[in-house]
């Protein structure tokens, strides 16, 4: 064989006492479908070893065919986003700031931009405070059609003010494939929010750009799905692709949302993307979100993703989970300190680099 | 007053004994809105009651107010759906079928179109058996971007073929809103999946449109969500909504899927809008899928969309939850006879009327 | 081979390559524990057939020995709940109703037992109008200890009773083993509830008795751990166990409850066991009991457990989702014509007989 | 008013235009069940205010009353648990070993007890690795009755071993109320599992008691409902109770299970009891116990419930979860320095007092 060892191969187990005219006949269909077949003789019953190109036969209900016990897959579907060896994490760049370098990335700024004065003295507060890229909705996916919706072409004018006059890399979400060249001129990073985790035309779309883009998992996605999702983007030929945990619904969680922090050693064990985590979305309520983003570094994480707001109470989207510019001033330290233990210490320096203007280094 | 007797309002509770200035200072942010309030006096604490445009307060984070210690919304948001009084239902047409009108309508055919000459067999077979529309899939949203995608343009045609030869309208689905005026020529009714009903952008798109759109519940959507989803298209001017439960997630479940059938007079009671189901997702494997179909008739549901395959196990998408074209032919005359009982034997003539050819009558 | 050719087994499936020494000592580990092991020679790798008394082995993590790729077991554990073949199904008599035995059996009666006079009086009521039993709680389990608790002792009198006056059997609730002997002096069938079906002491000494047990699901409990639970009963000598769906926790679910509908052909084809439905916490709102009370009938249940209240808005206990007795009334006779369709007319002749005074038979 | 400003309350909305008939009523009503009300006039609606014992009130479907928009219950349900002032958390002493007093206190071991002169040596080990008690199931509850039960009363022994070995305390499992004073010679702290956080007959038995009580959190309860099953206990006059977070059940997450961290914030806010983490079962697989085991002392937790065990793949009871002693041993150092930046270094003494043999100090 000089197939990979690793390969994924298909066992199926046939039913105790199988007829031989029934195992030929399904032997002879596996065959049909551009696969090798070998007959395992076990006791009592019989086993077939399937090699070649098996992905097709996922999507066939292989267990409903008559003499079928059972089908097994062994080894994940190829996938651009697996790990191929434990020792490789991809980094991604956004402007000067590199995301899966070790590193520990803050994103913070507004859920939705609003008025222009506003936005630009919180870009100022969250990149003194420590913050590496400033985060700001121009085009927001409501619930409702009625709530605000974003103030679109002009929150984009005064994003590319806010770069201008901080430094910081902007990212923005992104909803319409057709928006993508636009939106490109205006975000060093495109965020995919968890509504869209699903709206494969919006990823194919990215897939054939360079464009780095930060994917949100779906309000229900498992950890499979979300990999799969992301992998519309990597096989369009786009690597640069961030992983976020923003919490899942679960019913007897508060508020019916759940951050679900033990997916980043699962993430990190299964793909060599960057993760990250937005403990925002994840709380709900505000006083949840230092500890949870000191979790989140704990856990692994390789930045936050987090909301940021001078009257949190009076935003226009989402201001029940938005941090004041204080109380983010106040976490930043207490982040970089639980990184440096669960990195051991071995990225002090690049911590030291990459900390932005006015940012207390620990 | 002169304002509906049942329009929304707000009432807020102010936290016990709390000073006036902190109330007026509430009051006037609440009236800087554009709302009118007016205060009441209670033991121990005053509230609230707040008039007028109350729709943009529901963005904001009113119980973190300084002095608030609740806000309640009374009556729901207005929406295009919902129902104005109790006798209210609207109907859909596709083509020379109404759903909303007391028939019971059934969709059905194979989850993806593969070749022509199955599809064209599966569709005279679905039509001899009572069917109303046939449903095939020509681009087909699939969790993995290396599983079967659907034939595309290839199956849009075949679908063509079909209707000319059988007379049923076509169910398809749309995932992309550039595709929506190619779409138009083949689909009488188009169907917007459970992964794309919070793609808003898609969702607009249609509400431009007059065209009959057949909207499937997210996986871990809520009826509210469902129905603003909804309103995205209604809102836009397209009164054609057809709403369809398909399951949702749920860890308990079997399969992590579980068919919500409680919807369905939820739904009836807030919106006039027609509701399907779709057992065949709801089911996960077919054996299921008999029982929840009844039980969808029972339970009130306006029609079904259900997945036929002459052989499913080697159908090339979810072929382990459709039906062969036998059992759904033994399916339909049961489907008839508890609808005539639930709809307490009113639509008796109508179903006469709508019966496909060689279909059953009771 | 003289064992049963369906006895479950399983199979190893070992790492591609791994070397001959590795696996020697994973089949002595095996063996060590009592089971047979064969060697299969595959492509590249080798496989480990498991025969013999594996069920201890379902506990090991095997697939975290070194060496092994993946453990597939084949065949489900022996369950004294599984049905053996296709046409069993079992029967348990309560006092002179029988479940399981094809006709459809109506257990009614408020959440708890409350005053004697409307006690009495909704026990006339549901059995005039076609229940089989009447349901009444006596100790209830409530998720406060502040919340009303039921009238214990008292509320077993006013049970007898009723079962005086009315003729119909009694299903009330059990919660502390300690409670067994007092309890059966009462309660024709005892009901284990949702809060109850992990609390295997009860369990347990329930499977000492020979009492009739109705088993509800496990707010979150998957069908498995369900028939588990129903094992405990089972494998300790009582064989008169009732399965019952209740609705299980969903985010997405109006008021995070859905009725798996779903779970009744499932259940029907792993377990002989009679299965019925309860509407009515599955619901959580009257409004919607009727329809999904139509929806268990035409799905396949046995039976229903639903409650009514004479003034559900004053009911001490979940009055929310109550019928009144008029209501049931006007329902009784629909969900028999449903169940003479799902049951292909066939019960015709039962469904007369077990019809309680003053039934309206159809 | 002499009754506590912030007592809890019960708000009425009327229906908008409500007969002073109907008022009447309602208001006579809610005055014949012990309460005080007054009428509040507002903008073509009336509101009532409600006083008193309203506690009976919140099991009524008071939104199900004739003329009745909404009620709402103001502040919460009065709670032996609740925190009535923000500088309040009670300690629990186990032994020596004190939790909330600001310590990490971590509770380490294996799943269930196996063979003595194991369980002796991995006492021994998570002794010297920093664990301040030792936990080791003897009566185990287990979905199948087949499985493990656990080895019973010689269990209870090899614990009593354990402890004069180790000197440290133990941590075992109650799943009777009949084993109450049995299980009280050999723990110094009594677990209530998951599966028994609902069986009132026990918690009102150990709240009978002064056993300090470890109560783990329900499958898929709420932080509300967690929060009433401690009431049990703290309300039959045992204070002594801990919470413990292990994970709730949820589709999305992988094995269906997630570690809920968010409600460690939670329970702090609104409960005086200390609150730990079970990382073992919320992590399903070993390799995410240390990652989260990091988070969990991140988020604030007081402690830490976690598997050991020498032989993982071959324990009895859920190896796959469990921890090797060197892991367990490398990871415990980590664990303190995180806490020492959480806990803003105050604890630094005590950490050094509390530290096992060989325990490595920061």
């Amino acid at each position: 064989m000089d197939r990979p060892v690793d390969a994924p191969s298909l066992l199926i187990v046939l039913e105790a006492g199988l007829a031989s005219t029934f195992r030929r006949r399904i032997r002879d269909r596996l065959e049909s479908l551009g696969t090798q077949v070998s007959v395992l003789d076990g006791q009592g019953r019989n086993y077939l070893q399937v090699e070649g190109d098996i992905e097709p036969l996922r999507t066939l209900a292989l267990d409903s065919w008559k003499g079928v016990e059972k089908s097994v897959f062994i080894g994940e579907a190829h996938r651009h986003g697996s790990r191929v060896d434990s020792g490789t994490h991809s980094r991604v760049s956004v402007g000067d700031v590199t995301l899966g370098a070790g590193e520990f990335v803050i994103i913070a700024g507004p859920c939705a931009v609003e008025e222009e004065e506003r936005t630009l003295r919180l870009a100022a507060s969250v990149a003194s405070s420590g913050a590496h890229l400033f985060r700001g909705g121009a085009f927001k996916p409501r619930t409702s059609p009625y709530a605000f919706q974003g103030l679109g072409d002009k929150a984009l004018q005064i994003l590319s003010r806010a770069r201008e006059e901080t430094g910081l890399g902007i990212v923005t979400e992104i909803m319409d494939p057709r928006d993508v060249e636009k939106m490109s001129e205006t975000a060093d990073l495109l965020q995919v929010g968890s509504r869209n985790m699903h709206n494969y035309s919006l990823l194919k779309e990215l897939g054939m750009t360079r464009l780095p883009v930060l994917l949100k998992r779906g309000f229900s996605s498992t950890a499979e799905e979300f990999l799969l999702a992301a992998e519309y983007i990597l096989s369009g030929g786009n690597p640069n692709v961030i992983l976020c945990e923003r919490g899942i619904r679960c019913a007897a969680a508060s508020r019916q949302v759940v951050l679900d922090l033990g997916i980043i050693p699962e993430l990190k064990k299964k793909t060599h993307l960057p993760v990250i985590v937005d403990p925002s979305h994840g709380s709900a309520e505000s006083y949840r979100v230092p500890a949870l983003a000191k979790a989140a570094v704990a856990v692994g994480a390789d930045g936050l993703l987090v909301e940021v707001h001078d009257q949190p109470e009076e935003a226009l989207s989402d201001g029940r989970q938005a941090l004041s510019p204080e109380e983010f001033k106040n976490l930043v330290p207490e982040l970089k300190s639980i990184h440096q233990i669960v990195s051991g210490g071995q990225h002090v320096k690049q911590e030291g680099l990459i900390s932005a203007p006015g940012g207390e280094d620990i």
